[in-house]
């Protein structure tokens, strides 16, 4: 059997894209390993989707589900590996050996934020290590924070988070922070930051929270008391299995057509955290996801013909 | 006072920029006749919103405006007359004499769907009377429905409709539809369309809910027995106010750069309905509205410097 669209991941932009292409009356396959995405890690409550004052990661994704069964959306729990266009089909290939057919495609498989890889990273992350500043940062207030990573994302997030904590620190690898002079000047007008360069993080501890951060510099390993660690050290949007299909940036993520989300692949259509895009948020990802489905309809109607 | 940001409506796009413009801490106004937009005019539950697998409009937006309250939005009640920037800052004033000024706009004024201006539409909206196909679509089930309008979108409404309803009659005003020909090849193709053109719809006409549709023709006055009449004779954005500060499209539409969301005007931030493109649903507002604030807040620091 051909499917007229599968959707790769089921993330907030697979399972807005299959609430839309399930109403679109679209024969229809999610394939994800997980349901829920990014939304199954989060640690602290989510304050900044509209609908919800406040809700949990899981308490979304439980809802979400629940709208996708409503809609009698066929899923499978599984990894894609490959995905081939031959004629006008793609030709989908799993880690688990199966093999799907669909006359359209929507790739949401996501991006993870970047690991420092240390010590105590794991244990501690949703305990005051944090990959979100804008989810997280309003539950800092009055503390000492740090921020791993001296790029322009580090910056633009101590800048966030000064409006909420005490002291921030900003810890760089490189001996020069590689933010703009545009955000350096902005962080430096805040007052609250200091910026300490060439050192390289080597643990985070703590109790039932995080406590401190030590860091290596010339003169051997220092450390700073800290409430919380901000990870800002880039994204790895996951897009190996696209090989050949799409385009990506210098940073590896997905460059689509933004009017109708398709890539370079005519019917490969993308939404979500993996496209390229500087904000990556829950309500921004549902927007793309249902924009996609809408737009692979249309690709689809004409397929059919 | 000048504000950081001031917010131009409140329906999915203001309220979502709302939320997220004071989760940045951003100094705040929203302005708006109404609380909700469109979604206060909904007569059917939304199913398609991401979170929740039915909820009524008026539900949907009490959920909003509680999120505002929690975040502690400032609002007034009064229609935007007219903005101007001078330098760096931007001037408005309203309808009952009031004026603002902030660094920072984002005009999330909407889109009405054009009305057909004859008797009965306004007494049967909601009552078989649909202006949105894809919200109202699934409850003409086995049903006969006209479309009001032959081009693109008409024909596309009737597309998917035959995906619910069991016969479609499209009403066209000109000799000829003015959808492609790609539209009213798929549209022939389901069987279930038929196109009657050279007509102009006099009157809708029912009980407690729509039971004929009356036309005129070069022979007289005609009538179909339909349940539902959709309505896709086009979108009337709210733009007027902006006059000077953006391009428009030649359906009215503003024109903006999809990755920022800013128009032609440094500051003039658009989300919504009003903005281009084909896709007017409440997440996608929503998506825009978030995006747009956190465009704005980087335009707003760097204003400050």
């Amino acid at each position: 059997m051909i499917y007229d669209l599968i959707i790769i991941g089921a993330g907030p932009a697979g399972i807005s894209a299959a609430i839309y292409a399930a109403r679109q009356k679209l024969n229809l396959l999610v394939i994800s390993r997980d349901m829920g995405g990014q939304l199954g890690k989060k640690s602290v409550d989510i304050e900044n989707y509209p609908g919800f004052s406040k809700i949990s990661g899981q308490d979304l994704i439980a809802r979400l589900l629940a709208q996708l069964e409503e809609n009698k959306v066929e899923t499978v729990f599984d990894s894609v590996i490959s995905i081939k266009k031959e004629e006008n089909k793609f030709l989908i290939a799993t880690e688990t050996g199966a093999n799907y057919e669909s006359l359209a495609v929507i790739a949401t498989s996501g991006a993870e934020p970047k690991k420092l890889g240390v010590e105590g990273e794991k244990e501690f992350a949703g305990k005051g290590v944090s990959y979100c500043a804008l989810c997280d940062g309003p539950i800092f207030r009055g503390k000492t924070v740090a921020v791993a990573g001296g790029g322009n994302s580090g910056f633009e997030t101590a800048l966030f988070l000064s409006n909420y904590v005490k002291e921030i620190f900003i810890l760089e690898s490189e001996p020069v922070p590689r933010a703009d002079k545009e955000n350096q000047d902005l962080v430096m007008k805040s007052g609250k930051v200091k910026i300490i360069t060439n050192v390289k993080v080597k643990k985070i501890a703590g109790d039932n929270f995080v406590k401190e951060i030590i860091y290596e510099t010339l003169k051997g390993q220092e450390k700073l008391e800290v409430s919380g660690v901000f990870v800002e050290i880039g994204y790895a949007p996951e897009t190996a299995f696209l090989n050949g299909l799409i385009d990506l940036t210098e940073r590896g993520e997905i460059i689509f057509n933004l009017e109708n989300l398709e890539t370079k692949t005519a019917g490969l259509f993308s939404a979500g955290d993996a496209n390229k895009g500087k904000y990556k948020q829950i309500i921004i990802s549902c927007g793309e996801g249902a924009k996609a489905a809408l737009s692979a309809y249309e690709y689809i109607q004409k397929a059919k013909k």
